[in-house]
């Protein structure tokens, strides 16, 4: 189920963590145990890109791999039976927003969170540090931790480095972040310090407090734009030893070239045999900037939540399928795409759902998003066997535009 | 595909409407024409309740029979595959909603209604005068059609019997209906018989009109609660001769007593080889009494108006999701439902879903109350198999209970 890989072992050196069978667990493994239940294998590179395999309790994943964000256990609008049909291998929810509601106690008592969503394949928790300091009015930052005012209730909460581990504990996800203080850009340096300096305290008390080995830690490196930052971190965090790291702080303000300025001098820091995560991005152009930088996993909310404003990805643009254009356009929302929603709707059907306020407007939309993010990934994993990554743009005139809102031409 | 069927030739004559082939059609027919497409068979009764089957040119129905309403070409929150998947046979759809947008042209346009949805099984449209009559301003009624006000842009509209035709032999379901007036209830005597007067003339008016051999006509007999109206309208109109028969203008006001009571003297009126059809009706008590009074057909939004709104139909009454109760409830919304929600999902996820906003909710909660009432309706049909009907409120005994708002005992 599990089998050896020929661990790439060039690069730094990854400390493995190795934690005994007899640590208590928050919840019944729904499996048995296994020393290195995460193999990650790279098989194929073209340049720093990579093409490889991350096996997980739920499944194997191929990377470079796009994570559908299912917020609060839901990815918004579509049925995991939807989901799985876009093809999507491994999916994100929110520890935040599972924190507040409906907590993470009532959900590992319902058989932790593949369970209670339906999703049976692998899953990842982020830590919640993002959501905190963007979405919350903050009460108190120490470095102990953060208290924050609820987006639900107004109440008052605490996090802290073990009580995050402790909720993506009780959660389940197969993969689980630590808890990192992600500041906004642009910051000056001071912020950005301090950040980095309790994101690697904070990232040594999680390795500390995790206690489900079915469970893979990644660390957080954090720095801004600043490279100095964002190596010293990263040292820090492959000194400590993790299942994998992730890039956080970007995709917060900063323009494309400046994020993609600083991803390559990150990833050098990185082991080689881990996988390498970048949080909350993106965009067709920054994802493939980012694998071009080594980066094997990514996350956005961007194919739903343009889904439901109507916008359709297509591999040349977008589309605003409220447009007049599309009134009797009997064509799918993109010719040759294999999803659902292009082998049974027109693009006239979609913009009168739209119009006419129907739900299924945003599904339909969302699966195809969903889907076209998955070809788009699917596409980069094939060029990077082939050793012609360069060549994607060609065929996704999209990942050389600028941005999240361009129109196709 | 048409196999020739034993009419049951007892009861009152039905006027059969023989149209040549030559006649021109709005759209190209999908399919050969054949003199009868609409054979309906009663194999089964358990004293006025009849168990039957109805041939459309897309496909056979069982009856009796509940149609999910899709009223702007979607049953709300679900595909047609997740709507196939409830087992619903036949679905309704809305010609005032259409007809307003995206416009029956337009879907003319793009292959009817059928390709336009992404339905290929039968599918109903109705008239537009339930709508004309109690959703909108009216400017005027006349003998020779109605104008009022659009609920979408506030524009003028006039719809009359041809009109109405017209639009739906652009939309093209395998049944349409006639123009009616339907008067709320209570209405005086004066109200209702002008009401029956100038719905049997539109009926002759739509019998005149329509155009497509592959589209059955049914009439609507109105007449409110006064017994002797709906006796006359019902004459009228099966002198008229149509392929089914419609009792409209109930479920507007009027108790489940009152309802049950105009039942039997109409449907004893009409021929006992053609499909009858309780518009709009509605809780599983008033479908089992309309049955019970030898009605075949039925229309409501309650499956998913109510699971919008978190309201989930169990044999024994009603579930309201957003309860407390519900929290870490690891049970199905209905223990034995083999829905998808209930193979997949807890009462506790569904909570969940509604409190938290997510889409997820609503569909999965019409998923399952659509396939309840399916279920329900197949067991009615089992039932009168059996000659035992009576027996459905053992099994069901929501059908005992009072109306649309009782909670689970």
């Amino acid at each position: 189920m599990y089998p050896d890989v020929n661990r790439d072992t060039s690069g730094l050196t990854h400390a493995t963590r190795i934690l005994s069978c007899d640590e208590a667990l928050v919840t019944d493994l729904p499996r048995p145990y296994h020393p290195a239940m995460f193999p990650f294998e790279v098989t194929h590179r073209d340049g720093p890109a990579r093409r490889g395999k991350l096996t997980t309790p739920h499944g194997c994943v191929d990377t470079p791999v796009f994570m559908p964000v299912g917020t609060c256990a839901t990815v918004k609008g579509v049925t995991p039976d939807q989901l799985r049909a876009t093809q999507a291998q491994m999916i994100l929810a929110n520890t935040y927003h599972l924190h507040l509601r409906p907590g993470p106690q009532v959900i590992a008592d319902l058989g932790g969170l593949h369970q209670f969503m339906g999703w049976d394949g692998p899953m990842l928790t982020d830590s919640g540090g993002f959501q905190v300091f963007s979405l919350t009015q903050l009460n108190k930052v120490t470095d102990e931790g953060v208290s924050f005012r609820s987006t639900i209730d107004g109440a008052t909460v605490w996090l802290d480095a073990p009580t995050v581990i402790d909720i993506q504990n009780k959660l389940g996800a197969d993969v689980i972040m630590v808890f990192d203080e992600c500041p906004p850009l642009p910051s000056d340096r001071a912020t950005l310090e301090r950040a980095v300096d309790r994101s690697i305290r904070w990232a040594g008390q999680c390795k500390e407090a995790h206690h489900r080995d079915d469970q893979a830690l990644f660390a957080i490196v954090q720095g801004g734009l600043e490279i100095d930052l964002r190596q010293r971190c990263a040292a820090a965090l492959v000194d400590i030893g993790f299942e994998g790291y992730a890039i956080g702080g970007l995709s917060v303000g900063e323009t494309h070239e400046q994020m993609v300025a600083t991803l390559s001098p990150t990833t050098k820091c990185l082991p080689q045999d881990r996988p390498r995560y970048l949080m909350g991005v993106g965009t067709p152009k920054d994802m493939l900037a980012a694998v071009q930088a080594g980066v094997d996993m990514f996350d956005c909310t961007l194919p739903t939540r343009n889904g439901r404003n109507s916008q359709a990805f297509t591999a040349t643009g977008y589309l605003k399928m409220r447009n007049e254009q599309y009134r009797t356009d009997d064509g799918p929302l993109e010719v040759g795409c294999a999803c659902y929603t292009c082998q049974h709707f027109s693009r006239a059907y979609i913009r009168h759902m739209f119009n006419a306020g129907e739900m299924l407007g945003p599904t339909l939309t969302s699966i195809h998003n969903l889907s076209f993010f998955q070809r788009f990934m699917r596409r980069v994993r094939e060029l990077i066997v082939e050793n012609s990554l360069a060549r994607i743009v060609e065929e996704f005139p999209i990942a050389a535009n600028s941005g999240d809102g361009q129109e196709e031409s």
